[in-house]
This record gives structure tokens, C-alpha cells and sequence, in this order.
């Protein structure tokens, strides 16, 4: 039998009033294992959020299919042989594989249930990027325009010159240090700033302070740099061009078109300003919906996410060139980042969402599958564990093709 | 035409990217007005909060059937002479009238929408009065049985040898300050430990602690004595008796059974410990939703909230000697405190839920109909204004009748 991971449960971690100290999640502690445990299935208790309501619409059905996928031969793979395995080793809390509209496999692990919302972490700019679409498409937001046409504050920052598309494909230069595990680093400043971890005395004071404080590397639109400010900064322009806040703009443009089951949350700063980057809080199911639709062209019937257009435009990718030279050319080769969308550029034409700590929105429009993996893996990144990830899609994909 | 308050959106408060400051809501100013217009329908965003899930079963349907209300004569109402003219001078958000699970009339004002997410202040309290029901019938809780007996921590505190019985109906004395505008009150010190306004130095750390540092000032069980801190502690006692958090409990027992149409909320302390007093936030239809259920014995077909045995129990009410010798005692010379509810003693034999600044949950036995009222009004308290809601909901009823 593989290894399980111990549960929040195994762990008592909030068990008791009040729980033991060692058992306590804090802003302190909640994002490295093994307090993520459960502090993703809770990120609200943690954190401040808004809601993301699903409005009065109906649902979108998903009829249940099931296959027995547990002994699907990982090729490959590190981190368990077989599918069940693999799930297992990898600290799952949900799992999901859809095929046209049919939930052929729907897992759920360490107290995750249907109504859990789980942490996205950086599946939420994929969300972002798909309502972009549609404030583009009505003349909201112009992909030319200079971040700073709508956010003046920007002007003396990194992002001042960029344009929004830039902004869109991660293809701003900054001076920024996306290591999640160093207390020094860029991204954990961000975190403190939103909210995410205990402020220091020196931090800026709340997200927009931090993002003015960002500045420019080398010449923007040469090259794609991964940053999570950098989505940050897309909503902001968003809110700007649009005269609302964030949450609502998700709710209104996203989340409440979609046929979602269950209302999603997102974190906000003291400013009421939204961790658009990887603050989103949804259901498994909802989160395959979302998947379905863009995967279908970017609509299902009367439920929506953005045009064919928007959802064709994601799926072609961005130029090559510029993941290339990166630290993920290796990864993918052919691969770029398109409306923050990971297109793996593989046989499959794959494309995904991806976050820190184990989750993933694995869309394979060859097989015509949607895979949802949510996990609490204890290491925010292990290039081992996320290449065992990419290769079990994959294997499943094959299986199901 | 009645003075209409400004709403949120009048007010401008969190429009802007960032706010301007005299426009954010935070910690330190949301309860009261005019931030409170947009605090109450946003509490999450402002104090960390768990989900409280309607589950998965199927909604309660609530009929519509109109009623043109709004030209109704309030009998001796200041604030406005019809019911038109007193929702919109006392800082309505939400008000809706119940007859026989029919809406006779639902109304939103200042942004509030059917799938808002309202803060009950303490009608929370009357959530956690009729769960605990089904608790003492299993056997979980012994309502005979001394605190100190569940939650030994509290022995030297002012709870220890109090029952739980005397929590239930408030009848613990304790030396405690309920003056809400005071800040070196006591119910001030619990908003702090509890993460509703911001710490000061000296203050307990969270809520356990503010809990065990309360003192008796007489004997208990013999007079009512209206104290936030009390229903905390009963949340406390139920957290030993059932080894769940309360926001589990309130799930369990009550808010997945009752054919909620939308998840509610309560805000979190930094130990996770919820705030069972006043924390809840619920949507408008789910309040009425819950009411009809306790008017209606307990239950509506497969919907419960309670046993029939419970409900009479709360209608019946407590010995009226209790009250008539507290500041209570004039604006209800038959009343009581019973289960966490307010019985009028009047005529009908009403009885309600009442919360600061305006949430009232009024049930009248007689008129079969259940009144909500959600509101941001600018002051905690306000006699007239208490009075004036009581003689409207009365004027209501015998409308009706």
C-alpha cells in the first residue's frame, strides 16, 4: 500500500478549544505543510475574503460516469506507479477528471468534501485571465494601452510603461525574487502585504503600496518572467477600467455565468484589494465546470466564461520564443504562458492553471478531458513532484484517449 | 416623501482603487455609522469568518405572495408613519414579512440582494438557542450540569459554578459593562479579543482568555442578565460536549438541516473560536426560513431546525420574576429571556431575536407570521428607535391578522 500522508484530522490540527498551540494554523503558518493541511480547505478563517458569488442561475450539470482509473500505469512517474498511488503520495485533497461534460472520476482526501472551497493559489490568475476576454471584447480594457493610461500611481514602477497585454502574458521585466520559501524574497513581501503573512514594521502598507515599490529589470516584451505582482497589477488596471472591485468584477464577468454550484471566495488586503494573483477559493466540481467551458470553446449551452474567440485565443499560446530562454524552456520546450494560461506545447496541445503546493487545471483538448487536482503538498515546489504531475495527466489522458 | 440615509454607494465607502481614506472600512470603524452601511453585508472582508454550510439537500421553497404593505399606519412610531416610511428612516437593508411560508412582501435596500450575506449581530444568539435543543435531547449537553464541568478552565472565572441552564436564559452574574459605546466596556474588550475592532496591548489574548478573566458580582439564577460574553461561553461548553468547532455544530445541528438556500457565516477568533453571540451572517429569505421553522413547531416537512418539545420550550418563556427587576423589565413586564430568544410577554405572545443596529427576527404566534428586519443603523442602541421597531413589527401583525 502507498504512503498517505497524515490528515488535518491524523494531526488535530484546530482540534480543540482552543487547540494546542502546536496545533494552531496561523497567518504565521498556514501555507507550509503540514498546517496547509487545513488551512486551505479555510482560508477565510485565516484570512480576510470576499465573496464570489455563483448568482440565481442554474447550475451546470455534470452527469456521473464512472471509471475505474485507480490502477492507471503513471509513466514515469516518481511519486507512485499507479494513479491511486500517486494521488496518495501527493498530499491530494481533491481530484476530478471530466470528459464531455461526464465526471468519470471525482476523489476526495484529508476531509475535503463537494461544498469544500479549496485554495487555488495560482489557478486564480487562470481565472483572471479568462474574464479579461470579455472586458476586452466590449472595449473596456485596450491590450495596448500603457498600465499607467489606467493606473497613474504606476507610472514611476515597473509596470508604468508596460502595456496590459504584457501585463496579460507575464512579459514585464522586474527586479523580483519569486521564491516562495525565502522570508526575504519579493513574493513573501506580497504575501505580508495582502495579508497572507504577519506584516513587518518595514513593509509596504498593503498591496498597491507594494506594487508601486516594484521596479523594472531590463525592457518589457523580450522575454516571459513569472510573477505574481504582475497579476496583481492586471487587477488592478481591471478595477480602474471598470470602476468596480475586483471580487465583483470576478463575480459578474465569471463566476456567476458559469453554472457554478457553490459561491467562491477570494482574500482581500485592509484595502479591500483581492489577491487576484492566487487568492481564489472554489469547489472541485465548480472548478472542472470552469475547465469544461473553456476546454468547449470557452461556453456550454447558456453558461459562459468568454468568447470562442477569447477561449481559441488561449489555447494558441503565446510566441515560443519567449518562455525559451527561461528557467521553464526546459519544462516546455515549445511551451508559453498565454492570458495566464500554461500552454505546454506538447503532442496534446495541453494547456493549464497551476499553483503552488499542489494544484493544477489540466485541460487536454485531444483526449477532451478536464483534470482537477487540489492538494496541500508540504513544499510550495519540488520541480520533481510537478514534472511527476504533468506526466500522470498525461498517462491519464493516453489511458483515456 | 421620508428622508432616505445615504447608502453605501451614496457614501462612496470602498469605491476606489485604493479607497480614499475617509472612505475605507476597516477594524476600527465598520460597526458604526455611516460604515456600518457597508460593513454588515461584507463582514468577511473586514474579520476572518467560517463557512457555515447550508449542505447539500434541497431548499425550502418560500411562495411569494405579494402584499402591498407599504401604506400600513404604525401606531405610535416616530420614526415614520407608514411602513414605507420607516424602513426607509431606519437604515433598512433587508426586510421581509412571512405568512404560513408565503413572502407577503421582501424589499431590499442600500446594495443588499437576495444572496447577500447579512450580519445578524446578536440574532446570532437565537441560532445557537435552538441548536443547543437537539444537543440536551441527545444527551450531549446536560442543561443541569455546572460549567466548569465541560470547560474546567473557567472554574475561577465567573462561569464556573454557574449551570448551563443559567447560560442558556441569562441568568450568570457577572460584573460586565454591555455599554456598546464605551470603549473601556467590557463587551468593547471582547470585540478586540474576538478580532472585531483592534487590539490593544492589555487585552486578553482572544476570546478563551477574555472568557476566563470575567468575574461574578452576586448569585447566579436569580435575575436575567444580558451579556454578549455569556453566549460564548455556552459556545464554548458545546465545543467540550460535542468535540466540534462551533461553526461545525451550527453546520450540523441546525443550518444544513433547516433548507438554507445559502451558506452563512460567522467570524473566527485568531484560535479559531467563533463568535456565537453575534458573528452570524445569513441571507435575508434564510433568516425568514429559520423563523418559520421555530413558529411552525420546529419543523417544515423534512426541514428542521428543532424538536417540537424545543420550540414550545423558547415560546413558552422563563419566569417572568427575572426580568422585571432589569433595565428590561419596563419595556417588558411580561417578558423573559428564554433560550437565547426574547419573549415579549405581549398579547400575541410574540417573541424575537434582536440584534444591535437593527436585526430583528419577530415571530407572532397569533398572526402566524414571521417578520425579518436587517439594518445599518448609525447607533448600537437607541430606545426610541427599539421601541419604534416593536410597535411597527405589532402594527405589522394585527394589519395582517
Amino acid at each position: 500500500m502507498p504512503q498517505s500522508p497524515a490528515t488535518a484530522a491524523d494531526l488535530g490540527l484546530m482540534v480543540g478549544s482552543p487547540p494546542d498551540p502546536s496545533q494552531l494554523v496561523t497567518t504565521a503558518s498556514w501555507q507550509e505543510g503540514p498546517k496547509n493541511r487545513w488551512a486551505f480547505q479555510h482560508v477565510g478563517e485565516l484570512v480576510p475574503s470576499a465573496v464570489v458569488s455563483r448568482g440565481t442561475g442554474p447550475v451546470l450539470p455534470l452527469a456521473s460516469a464512472p471509471e475505474d482509473l485507480a490502477e492507471i500505469t503513471l509513466d514515469g512517474v516518481e511519486c507512485g506507479a499507479t494513479l491511486e498511488a500517486f494521488l496518495q503520495e501527493t498530499y491530494t485533497d481533491g481530484f476530478l477528471v471530466l470528459r464531455d461534460g461526464e465526471i468519470l472520476c471525482e476523489r476526495y482526501f484529508n476531509g475535503m468534501e463537494p461544498t469544500t472551497r479549496h485554495l487555488l493559489m495560482s489557478v486564480s490568475k487562470s481565472l483572471c485571465g479568462v474574464l479579461v476576454g470579455g472586458l476586452v471584447e466590449s472595449g473596456a480594457v485596450d491590450l495596448g494601452a500603457t498600465v499607467s493610461t489606467y493606473v497613474p500611481e504606476l507610472w514611476d514602477s515597473a509596470y508604468g510603461d508596460a502595456t496590459v497585454s504584457q501585463l496579460l502574458d507575464m512579459t514585464v521585466s522586474l527586479a523580483f525574487s519569486e521564491d516562495y520559501a525565502d522570508p526575504d524574497s519579493d513574493v513573501q513581501t506580497q504575501d505580508r502585504a495582502a495579508g497572507w503573512r504577519p506584516r513587518r514594521i518595514e513593509d509596504p502598507e498593503g498591496s498597491h503600496a507594494f506594487l508601486r515599490s516594484l521596479r523594472r529589470r531590463s525592457a518589457h516584451g523580450r522575454t516571459f518572467q513569472y510573477c505574481s505582482a504582475t497579476t496583481d497589477a492586471l487587477a488592478w488596471v481591471l478595477e480602474r477600467a471598470t470602476g468596480r472591485r475586483y471580487p465583483d468584477i470576478l463575480t459578474d464577468e465569471l463566476w456567476s455565468r458559469i453554472g457554478a454550484e457553490h459561491d467562491a471566495f477570494v482574500t482581500v488586503d485592509e484595502a479591500g484589494f483581492a489577491s487576484a494573483n492566487g487568492g481564489v477559493s472554489v469547489s472541485l466540481r465548480d472548478l472542472a465546470r470552469f475547465g469544461y467551458l473553456v476546454l468547449n470553446g470557452g461556453s456550454v449551452g447558456t453558461h459562459r466564461a468568454c468568447s470562442p474567440a477569447w477561449a481559441a485565443h488561449i489555447r494558441a499560446g503565446a510566441d515560443v520564443k519567449l518562455m525559451r530562454e527561461t528557467d521553464f524552456g526546459q519544462e516546455f520546450p515549445e511551451g508559453s504562458y498565454c492570458a495566464q494560461w500554461w500552454i505546454t506545447g506538447g503532442e496534446t496541445s495541453a494547456f493549464e492553471g497551476r499553483g503552488i503546493y499542489g494544484q493544477f487545471l489540466w485541460i487536454d483538448p485531444v483526449a477532451d478531458i478536464v483534470i482537477v487536482k487540489l492538494s496541500s503538498l508540504p513544499k510550495a515546489l519540488d520541480p520533481i513532484v510537478t514534472r511527476d504531475h504533468q506526466r500522470a495527466f498525461a498517462s491519464i489522458a493516453a489511458a483515456l484517449a
